[in-house]
């Protein structure tokens, strides 16, 4: 891929306007009717705008990888998924929306039952409620806030799952999990694998030991185990990289997060619909030059394996919120997803994903309609990589200059 | 390309079988009917997999360049060709079946004619047949056996030619060619360009002495030259990095020889025919979750310009052998070639080859059947590079987890 620091030095600020829109996973997979999801929606306005596009079938990090939520982002926003990883306590972290700052070590948590020996009997403590959970987690909160000047932050996130966060100076992430990932054994020390990190190794100790001492006599959640401990991403922002004054219009807290770590606004969303999504686009259409614009129930329709409601959601983003769109006429207008989700898999998928871009410089192919097969094979863009993406918007907004002369 | 330890931390194991036909050169050039070889095959069973397969065109190394058999199949198998260079003397050794181990150096030979003060007259010792060459290499086998702890093995190979294998400990191939590639001088010294060949130059001059001295009343191979001396590459096995069992079904030794190389255990085949092979195919079936499958002839064919037997034997293996893998209903059924070699050419060429990629996860495209113009204009993989083709394989199979949450 093209060096960041490549296009940084070619990067000129203009006041024209790029909203990229992602449709979470809406890339699919035929089902017994021989259309994909996309294939089976009917789609007038993205059709008609495809009609004027450059279009092709992106692969968000390479060729038959499937691509978590994280990664399938960083690679629309133009950072190589495979050298900026986001570790599993971050991405935690950031799905319950805790502000992260730089330099926090965050890990996923699990409460667990333990026996008289001290010996784990359930790695899920039964799967607790989340009501549950969340009165554990205020109780260790109460008690346990700071240790050796390293603050912590103890949040539930669901059933018998936590997010621990810690904040301080001279932290590390080079230390392995505390869950054995079986029973029948005693949770394990925190250990370090760099020198550096045997103060943060310590930190944590300190901290599962005070915790569980404050729900030892709790059942069946008397015991914490920790894993994915990992740093806060030290990632170049979208306005140092490319000039832009990007924000962020997104629903879930994940994805609220993933924009904020590489450096976008996150406005305000009034509700959880597509339509008070479109409200905010409007309302802070003047203030900036970017605006990635995130639909999730695509994906979470997909992992549902429920095509038809992917299916009429993505007619709903079509009628409703594509025209809305194309009023604010913006330089560049381009639609596309971090990874596709087929219903008929329930799951994430390896699958290409279409990408579109609008733009009166726009050379058009011959992709007549959204489809994956339409773009997949008639769109001037081939198979491309996703990180390429953040360039030709940038290209079409015309906000790079020429290379050499 | 992926680093390969990029996919070795997201392989899984699994009990999906993947089955790879490898029709070694497939890929052709039209003649004066306008049709490649693959297009005036009649192939009914291979078009109807293409109608629900993703395809594309691969370039074995990169685009333009020719591959020979071995950076051809490193490619396949997911290796870049030019990070892991086979040497000539190991892909001659390799090509006469000759068991190579780590550490050992191999090197091509050449009988040649020397005049009375040593000054070659013939690089190629007249082109002396096969036979006398044989007798020549057991004669000097007879006499050299070892020098200084180094085993040393050689080889006939086909007229004027040899192989000479050395096996120690601390060889290096740091040497140089004691073939001068030209008449009127004698043969060069072997001199190093590392210190630490010193030793492995020093057993080649004395291997070439002793050897001399054998025949050295012989006419017309009274000298000999040796040239490619190179090592056994160092290359992680495909269960090292893929989690596969994988197994190898080819009938030539150098087939044979490059699927060790990678790990594969080589079936036992009963016959040079493609149907031996698919009772091989049939037999292990339960044993492996990776099939090689190697037809040679299809190469030979292109090599030998013989157009029509070229495309006689791909309707043979749409007719026998594809219907008969499908029957065993692998997870993933791919087709594919190392490299082209066009009829009208007679010899390897640095076309595209077609790819293509049979699964119940395969989002199909528009080709609709076997053509190299079909695949690489409908193709939904567009053209890509030939590494990418084991981790798709992978993908399909349900081989590789998610990455990143």
């Amino acid at each position: 891929m093209i060096p960041q620091e490549f296009i940084k030095k070619l990067a000129v600020k203009n006041s024209n306007k790029i909203v990229l829109l992602v449709m979470d996973g809406v890339g699919g997979l035929p089902n017994e009717s021989s259309k994909t999801e996309i294939e089976a929606a009917n789609t007038p306005n993205i059709d008609a705008v495809v009609k004027k596009s450059i279009t092709g079938i992106a692969d968000p990090v390479a060729m038959g990888i499937t691509p978590g939520s994280g990664p399938g982002h960083l690679g629309i926003f133009g950072y190589d998924p495979i050298k900026y990883e986001i570790g599993r306590g971050i991405l935690a972290a950031l799905g319950i929306g805790f502000p992260l700052e730089k330099g926090d070590i965050a890990a996923r948590g699990n409460f667990a039952t333990l026996d008289s020996n001290g010996k784990i009997t359930d790695r899920r403590a039964g799967r607790i409620p989340t009501a549950l959970c969340k009165k554990l987690t205020e109780m260790i909160q109460e008690k346990v806030k700071e240790i050796n000047n390293v603050k912590i932050f103890i949040r539930p996130v669901m059933d018998y799952r936590f997010a621990v966060v810690f904040r301080g100076k001279g932290l590390s992430d080079k230390i392995n999990d505390t869950d054995p990932q079986s029973v029948g054994v005693a949770p394990l020390k925190c250990t370090y694998t760099e020198e550096e990190a045997a103060k943060t190794a310590e930190i944590v100790n300190e901290f599962v030991r005070q915790a569980s001492k404050v729900i030892e006599n709790e059942h069946p959640a008397n015991g914490l185990l920790l894993r994915g401990f990992s740093s806060y991403p030290d990632i170049p922002s979208m306005e140092e990289l490319y000039g832009l004054h990007p924000a962020a219009i997104a629903t879930y807290p994940m994805y609220k997060g993933l924009a904020k770590l590489v450096g976008m606004d996150v406005l305000k969303v009034n509700g959880m619909d597509i339509m008070d999504e479109l409200e905010t686009l409007k309302e802070n259409y003047d203030k900036y030059d970017f605006f990635y614009f995130h639909v999730k129930k695509t994906d979470s329709y997909g992992e549902d394996g429920n095509f038809e409601a992917k299916v009429h959601l993505i007619e709903d983003v079509d009628k409703k919120i594509v025209p809305e769109i194309l009023r604010l006429n913006p330089a560049v207008f381009a639609i596309t997803a971090d990874h596709s989700t087929p219903a008929v898999m329930k799951q994430h998928s390896f699958h290409g994903v279409p990408f579109v871009l609008y733009s009166p410089y726009a050379r058009p192919d011959r992709a007549e309609y959204f489809s994956e097969r339409e773009i997949g094979t008639k769109g001037g863009l081939g198979r491309f990589k996703a990180t390429n993406e953040i360039i030709l918007m940038l290209a079409h907004s015309l906000k790079l200059k020429k290379f050499g002369a």
